[in-house]
């Protein structure tokens, strides 16, 4: 079977990036399978650079093609915080605190429009390489609502759904969200021997 | 109303490109429209080089985002001829002696397999760029037959279909073909608002 490597040590992404190729009967290794235990600093400028770095320097290591993911939530009034710096928002950075520091920021705003965005990277290790991006669009709460998902998820209203993107379901999330639309793209081009892994 | 430069000097691919253009409301320039008449040389090893290349010359001179494309055809018993090199595989390079040299080159092989591929790029002033890849599968036909489109077209069977690509009239041909899955991307994005022109 074949395998491809996922630049990631979040579980929570991981299993969602598993669950979403699991048609394609490829083996999805995590840097937690592969005992990987440094951390690749994510100093990109954008979404992109970000990706582009995980996967490249762990494709190169393992020699073996590897997804990098970057995302993070963009807020239209917002413009000069969260982005690739989404994680990292909080000086704690847990979900608790960033959630915290976002409703306190756009307390007197009443543009909430927003939207996720995932930018993925399939690195090879002879350094071709191919990209994709979803966004997710929607407006953040005053609130919180819903226990699933991770990050910013209980703030985020979805567009035309008007429900979080914490009250989806892993199914529900998967085809609506900005990750699952850009892997649903990857996988196309899988399955239609654009891209061969 | 946008503009969008197609950097192409050939006018068959430009009206192709301009018809599967048409629901996005953007005004699309090509090369001869701009008056360009230098020869942007096609010296990179991969469609993507050459399609990068050709978009971020235009991008860069004339200041506006720009959408190049390289394609050819991919043949699976010749993997050292063709390509890049589709255009210019005979020495006179035109359509009839290109067809006429495969044909030859082909003539006691029964692997007939190929496939047309299309890497479009667009490329933005300030270096920001998107990558498209379409691809068709099909065969290398013993014969001519149809009238439509350019390139390898009458030699091509496409796959599942069982026409040669000039057989297919623009509509059908875009449905399917290499240029069309690959624009067909593009403009999902954009009007996804996940590419922004």
């Amino acid at each position: 079977m074949k395998k491809l490597i996922i630049a990631t040590q979040n579980k929570n992404k991981f299993q969602e990036i598993k669950v979403l190729l699991a048609p394609l009967n490829i083996q999805c290794l995590s840097l937690n399978d592969l005992n990987w235990k440094e951390e690749i600093i994510e100093d990109g400028f954008s979404f992109f650079e970000n990706a582009l770095k995980k996967a490249k320097t762990i494709a190169k290591f393992y020699n073996l093609p590897t997804l990098g993911d970057d995302s993070g939530l963009v807020v239209e009034a917002l413009p000069n915080l969260l982005g690739v710096k989404s994680k990292r928002f909080s000086s704690e950075g847990t979900m608790k605190a960033n959630n915290e520091k976002l409703l306190k920021h756009l307390k007197n705003i009443t543009n909430r429009k927003a939207y996720f965005i995932s930018e993925i990277v399939l690195y090879y290790p002879n350094d071709k390489y191919y990209h994709y991006i979803g966004k997710v669009f929607g407006e953040i709460a005053y609130d919180y609502k819903g226990k699933n998902g991770f990050g910013y998820d209980p703030l985020f209203i979805v567009k035309d759904i008007n429900k979080r993107m914490a009250e989806l379901n892993e199914e529900e999330k998967n085809k609506i969200s900005h990750r699952g639309k850009a892997l649903k793209k990857l996988i196309e081009d899988i399955k239609n021997e654009v891209v061969i892994i």
